[in-house]
């Protein structure tokens, strides 16, 4: 961390605010300018936060040189990390590390038919894993908020049919318990800083699907990661579905440099949302096609067998045909990025 | 709601539509133009998706009339509400509908005399509420995260020497139960769509401070008001805290004009957070003016004793001496604005 | 345009508002229902501020249907269009309607050297058009500003030299009659909503690359297309640069479905700019292949034979080498995408 | 300037590095650390862009400490700058340093008797300044473009009539012949960065008003201030007036906190535009109290006589009426801040 000090401060004052910092064990380079003096703090400065060191009135800039983050950074771990479940079939559903992993489904479960239908026809087209929500997030409270256990049941009763790892949204801590069946665990995007939830994520052994806040940066959410890794739980993939931005004829903004980006920072997997990201379902082939080339290790879709009489979200589902005819076209994409099924053989 | 039709669809087609909306209980006024059609949706909307509207492939656009939220609009609702403490002088702290209710504190509890030190000087300048972190949201997981349970313990026993209400954030549900003496309840930013957290809070009869989402629509804020109102809890105060844009010279960009835009929607009182909204303590005094001015029923301010070696936020803390001085002024523009004192005679 | 009248209206004022916009040249279809009253216009609302619409005391609320752009709208033109020039070898560079074009160069023309060695490099890659600063918009007046004239004379020179096209950004009116020999020219970002600069390139009879504004939504772009073809120059290409977003890891945020949106709703070719939407040279070849699995008509790119050197944006260039390594893996994306080449046989 | 060099650098490259930035004028202070040297370059370093010293592949991290700002910051002109107008009274219309002025008048001048009428009453309620648009920058071609230069004869008739300076906007410098009677030449926020007008009015003898960018950062408004100044001409007003952000209950996002961070870094005049930033008429007297409690210079209010049928942003106008009501109640903020009226007696 570079700690400029304001011009004019006096050399005591500087000697003991370094003297403090040595205190809390860093240590400490000072280099005497002409006009204003710089300190670079040697050590772990990731429990350092930079607003409390510019809290001080001595202090004019902070600059953090060393990433926050640690267990998250690929820095200390260079190889991608891999997700992988073995499913009822005996293959294994992977996930990064060369693997481009598919999670397809419906935005929310809606009948043991409609689950079961999807599931079927998702995995003879591809998908790696069942995606389907039981507990639903929604803007009102006035809206469908899902089938609650019953929903979780028919997504296991899909599991059992289909042999598919089912990934579905948790949105309390108190609910844990019920999810012991479920593969991966998704942590909706408007939880990505709910720090409880996080903390006891940290705690389960399973694997953990964060979605990126509305409005949360790249580095946040590899803080919200490092939480739950902190925890003892290292098995996450990360998931960049869309940002708040002034502009409203997509749903939200897809953010593709953050593909990029995080893989270059982060040893974990990468996955995009097309379905949230846009909100409208013709942009969803698109949209899936640009994530593969922009390094993607995996894709979570949203696939409805009537999407116009969906209780959720039906703007932004393809249908079971689309996304077979999709999953046709992202194999070329893949080819060219050397990625490999994500089903084994 | 308003449905424009796409060009070019049947007749038959847009009756069998509408049927389909009528046996949804609606009543339904088609007129039908040279080009396109556009229907009326007449009767309660508010359960009604937008978004599953436009899954439709014979619908063009929509346009929502009708506010999606109820208990929280003014509309149905015309008087201001005010929250009301009794505290432990036997006086009564007020905020909202002509009382300017002042809340202040420090970011966290660090220890006894910090408290109930920082509480007496606020009580003396004429703070109406306590605020101070016992459970902090941190983005980092190896920053302070705040003293927990015994942090709500100071809190209490600053709430006994002196006598003021205390308001302190509470993130999550199985906490809950530790806040049988907490005054007012705070939802932070964070967690402002947290969903479960949020109809908990409805079956709670405390007072909700509920701070807009670094993102979130002021519709959005609204609708989460109505979560906790939906489950039976109106006492809510609204507070806008500042919201992310793109430049980053303070901390958040304080949106002032949500709060007259909140109170002509909404009966609920709303308060303005300057401390978070800006992050430098130099401005708080300014913003907090300015709030005031555009007709805020109240502040939520940080004050510490020691910013410097705040254990958390200390760039945005004022002392107990600049918030005595910041109480001062106000007065002269909460006179302007024909406001009553916080905190009966 | 649909016009939701506020409720209560009494029917004589809502008649005498039907009686205004008729006079207007618009038929009005009324629809009453039993709280409010709709009003459907019909004609062309393209010359009608909604806004003006809502400035009356009787309105609730405006929708427009129909979109405000003509010229630039797909419905009345299905016909992709394409931009071609005939360079110096006799040969057609070609943008748009199945061609992929690639536009190279260096951010600022610095010396005869550079932007000859460039252009002959990026051109035995397979580029149809070379790109080159001349007159340079730079935040801060101390910067290099490019080199003016001068570095248009040698943009000329390269021309010459290789035969390829050139693009460069016209910064003002009076500098048109410079731009004589430059075969496109580009509209800047910051440029976007100068009506002068666009009116005047109305009557130019040179195709126009016309940047996205850093906060410009896409339908603000298109009204910025429609600026320069009401003036009776329709040969325009539009081009995503990146928009302004909270996040701050890449230069800006790369919004990727502006492509498809674009070509979905306008006719004009689509192009996306990797180098200025992330502002960093790793990240380029991996925008460019997500741009074109995108869908989008071509790119342009900074290449710069010494970017540690360069005299304006050097952190965002790719060197030659990378350039020609870059065109040969999007052949493979450009074959699945079924794109022809960008320069005739 | 502060320099991270990547860690890993050899002594013998940053040697070489540092004798380079040397000879470039800068004295260059080295700071060797156990894993990373910190280079802190001292001399001017306003010419020197950030980026072209993150171009290097030996850089990580590039901090700037000194503003990139000179003529325009604070540091070098403790003392407010004040622009004062002698009006057709022979009495003064003054704005910054202590004095509160307004400006007043409709978005377009529409015909002699609006203009005319206006400009008396805003007068008579106290306004120094008549502000009204000759030349409008409208989102659409098909949209009333103003009268031009009938408009701007129009102005000057009012000013003959009342006496007020008359501030309207240039949207090209080949217009600027036409201003020699026009009293304030404003910069629209559409401009704000076009270079080439800034350059122009830089050779100006009058005030600019100068808005902000619709995403241009505050630190980025400064630079444009700048660029007029270093052309020669220092008589600037800074004005905020509404930011893009994620929420549209507003037409922009007033940002006032901008209204004191300018103030500290500048000593430049700052005012608020309340209508163009809210976009609503019953607004516009909140956001103008709150703009003066956050300590602005002064104001930019549109006035039109008859809102409903006004030809451009009806919407956002107040009536002389209003006005004059809300002169009334600034008066006692003005006050409190200390400010003395803007028309000297």
């Amino acid at each position: 961390m570079i700690i400029v000090m304001k011009a004019g401060t006096e050399p005591g004052e500087i000697s003991a605010y370094c003297e403090a910092l040595k205190q809390r064990g860093f240590a400490v380079h000072c280099s005497v300018g002409t006009s204003q003096t710089v300190l670079g703090l040697v050590g772990d400065t990731s429990g350092l936060d930079a607003e409390s060191i510019r809290a001080s009135h001595l202090v004019e800039k902070v600059l953090r040189v060393q990433e926050p983050y640690k267990r998250a950074n690929r820095k200390f771990h260079p190889d991608d990390s891999v997700i992988s479940v073995v499913n009822g079939d005996g293959k294994e559903s992977r996930l990064g590390g060369g693997y481009l992993g598919i999670i397809a489904g419906p935005c929310s479960v809606e009948s043991r038919e409609q689950v079961v239908d999807i599931a079927r026809q998702v995995k003879k087209a591809g998908a790696g894993f069942l995606r389907g929500g039981a507990f639903k997030p929604r803007t009102s409270p006035y809206s469908f908020q899902g089938l609650g256990c019953e929903g979780l049941d028919l997504l296991l009763e899909a599991k059992k049919e289909t042999g598919l790892p089912i990934v579905t949204e948790l949105m309390a801590t108190h609910q844990l318990e019920l999810y012991e069946d479920v593969d991966i665990i998704q942590v909706g995007a408007r939880n990505m800083q709910n720090y409880t939830l996080l903390k006891e994520l940290g705690r389960s052994r399973k694997p953990i699907l964060l979605k990126r806040g509305l409005a949360a940066t790249v580095n946040e959410l590899l803080m919200a990661s490092e939480y739950i890794m902190a925890g003892g739980n290292d098995r996450i993939i990360l998931c960049e579905r869309g940002i708040r931005s002034f502009d409203s004829y997509t749903r939200n903004t897809l953010d593709l440099a953050a593909v990029p980006y995080l893989k270059r920072q982060s040893h974990l997997p990468v996955i995009v949302d097309p379905s949230h990201a846009t909100g409208v379902n013709w942009m969803v082939p698109l949209m899936a096609k640009a994530a593969v080339a922009a390094g993607a290790d995996g894709l979570i879709v949203e696939v409805h067998n009537d999407p116009e009489n969906a209780l959720c979200d039906g703007e932004q589902a393809i249908t079971p045909a689309e996304f077979a005819s999709l999953m046709k076209i992202l194999s070329g994409y893949a080819a060219l990025e050397g990625r490999k099924p994500g089903v084994s053989a």
